[in-house]
């Protein structure tokens, strides 16, 4: 018996998310109909955690046990032939048993993409929210401060959160404003505002409700200060709405290494 | 009468290129649907030239005559709410009667994109060429220097070419090689290898059939030097094959501009 880990990379415009679903179209399903095509057993493949229906990944971590024999640096290839041009495997890894994805990670840094542009970039269409009109970045950058640290998430959880304890640690956040693509002297081109976001796990919906609350930031609507009110009233109705699943990037997903679990780069997998 | 010039972006992936075909779904198509429906007249739209099926543009420009009083900086915003999400425009200009997209082209720059590292890198799938294993870079830009100047490129048009004359000028022509998203370690990648191609005018197919004939050279499967005998046989059957059409970008179409026509931009449009 082996325990292998994977990186994956997705776009999930097409699927349903990582996770299994009883509709079917995720990227689970496709990495365990490709894992048994290619191994003849019925894997059971654990991701880092969900990620939601048309949210994206750059490196999203999964694990499973099986007993072939197939190489390891021959992994990838043969799994990337038997997975859709979307959903592309990038690394692979042999782990010791015990080591679980989800239980494992010890960081996820979450990235989204704000187009503040006139006109969208439609070479990125899928991975950005388009936002036609000025925010303001220094009042969205103060709002995000109140957030960072150890702090009851309710407010900024989806209702249907199945997780008994709301508490989490986000590590570091910050925004940036990249103008490199913005039409020379038009007045109405703002930039592209990123947001990068590491905790040590989140809730339901989390980042886009922390996105859709700075936005109302961002326009006026709500002012920095509020953050602090919002997080203290522990109630989903107090927050800003649920971005746009597209912006969203699951970026990295960080594990504590051992001399037995060697990082190929960085401790990052 | 007006004539009023644009620029337009689009991903050619699910198009069959610029230029109204009889099969339809064109972007001057669906230019020309989003114009009438705005203006209520029946307008012929000129491009600075075809692209073929598949391919992408950065900048396109067009322009058109045009009874409609429409302010010239509405134009951009109330054509885009007609247009489908991977077609836009980002530009418009009044401009002399006399202004013609094709005949007032001064230059074009073409971007064609490979990807040579082991995976393709799937948020850029439409608009890269993946090339698994490595590619000779300095032979290709070797090679390439063959291309630069005034010669008759009939070996690199696809024999289907209308023209007449297949005497072309390139002024510049470079070939970049960016690692930042090799895998770190990871001796399979190579990086992002990217031609930009500038000239007085392109054949039909030209640049694909050059990238084909360079992904030849870079491949040890010709020499740099035999480019020079490519071109001077004048026959299509001595260059390589057509290169895929989706790294291929329209990327710039250069005019010269007077204080009649003045650019909006270092004299670019």
């Amino acid at each position: 018996m082996r325990n292998v880990c994977m990186i994956v990379s997705f776009d999930g415009t097409a699927y349903y998310g990582f996770q299994t679903q009883p509709g079917g179209n995720t990227i689970q399903d496709h990495i365990e109909e490709g894992l048994h095509d290619l191994t003849g057993e019925k894997l059971k493949v654990l991701g880092s955690g969900r990620t939601d229906a048309g949210v994206h990944a750059r490196r999203q971590i999964f694990n499973f046990h099986t007993e072939s024999l197939i190489p390891i640096e021959r992994w990838c290839m043969a799994l990337n032939g038997r997975l859709p041009d979307d959903i592309v495997v990038t690394h692979a890894f042999e782990v010791p048993l015990g080591f679980h994805a989800r239980h494992s990670a010890k960081q996820k840094t979450y990235r989204y993409c704000i187009n503040a542009n006139q006109f969208p970039d439609l070479f990125q269409r899928h991975t950005q929210l388009h936002h036609p009109g000025k925010l303001h970045v220094l009042s969205m950058r103060e709002a995000l401060t109140s957030l960072v640290g150890t702090h009851d998430f309710t407010s900024f959880a989806s209702r249907h959160s199945t997780k008994v304890n709301h508490v989490r640690t986000i590590y570091h956040a910050e925004i940036q404003l990249d103008t490199s693509m913005c039409r020379p002297g038009e007045p109405r081109d703002q930039g592209l505002i990123t947001l990068y976001i590491t905790g040590n796990g989140f809730l339901q919906h989390m980042v886009r409700i922390i996105v859709g609350t700075l936005l109302q930031v961002g326009e006026g609507k709500k002012k920095p200060s509020e953050l602090q009110t919002i997080l203290e009233a522990k109630d989903r109705a107090k927050a800003g709405p649920t971005a746009e699943s597209k912006g969203l990037m699951l970026w990295d997903v960080l594990y504590d290494f051992t001399e037995e679990f060697p990082s190929p780069k960085e401790h990052s997998l």
